[in-house]
């Protein structure tokens, strides 16, 4: 198992650092967020450390995202809420620099949403086969 | 494949109503976002109609984060953004009614975030503990 000295979720997979545990197999955990959206907000972790989606083993992925489907299953039984998130952010935007899952259940009028700019951004037939391309 | 009328995926996946469309197999269909976070916003939705993540079939589900790992990887190839973030909302914050699910480049200074209330929301072993239990 591979791991990142000063890497808060190693610390937690390697339970060098408390967390409350949902789930854990030899690959992954799952716990609470310490800063939640709502309550019952999870985190899911390779216990390896990895940034981004693209750097997983497919089999690792595959773990996790078929986990998720139960705690979504979990978060309904429980909380019987108006829908869920899940969410994923990469690069930059992973503060931890670890791969991490969001899952959380909301509310109607949660105060929970995206903010983003005005700006136009384009969507064409060209942007789409450039992807294409590049796949 | 089971199709429900008036559903705007259904329809893309069925090409009755034209897409930017950067992937298509027999099970799934990738297309640009009208109403794009940043260029290159990306929305990959099953063929067949579901609305919630664990409705999916997990082979279905598998080759839907397969083929996002492609995604993130190519957007990183043509628009070297600082990150991405993938996103799913369920239930009643899926506004179309048809899973999909949101990748995207991200940028420093994009103006994209979340926005939350300042609640204190509960985090414990109990409620772990709760979640735990239902998997």
């Amino acid at each position: 198992m591979e791991n990142k000295v000063n890497c808060i979720f190693c610390k937690i997979a390697n339970k060098e650092v408390e967390s409350n545990i949902v789930y854990e197999s030899n690959n992954i955990v799952a716990f609470l967020d310490v800063d939640p959206i709502n309550e019952g907000h999870i985190l899911v972790v390779p216990k390896e450390h990895y940034l981004d989606i693209e750097e997983l083993p497919i089999k690792l992925l595959n773990e996790i995202m078929e986990l998720s489907q139960r705690i979504v299953k979990a978060l309904k039984d429980i909380y019987k809420p108006d829908g869920y998130s899940i969410m994923q952010n990469g690069g930059a935007f992973n503060e931890i620099g670890h791969f991490h899952l969001h899952i959380f259940p909301r509310y109607q009028n949660d105060g929970f949403g995206w903010k983003c700019t005005e700006n136009e951004i384009n969507v064409s037939q060209e942007i789409a086969s450039n992807i294409r391309k590049s796949l």
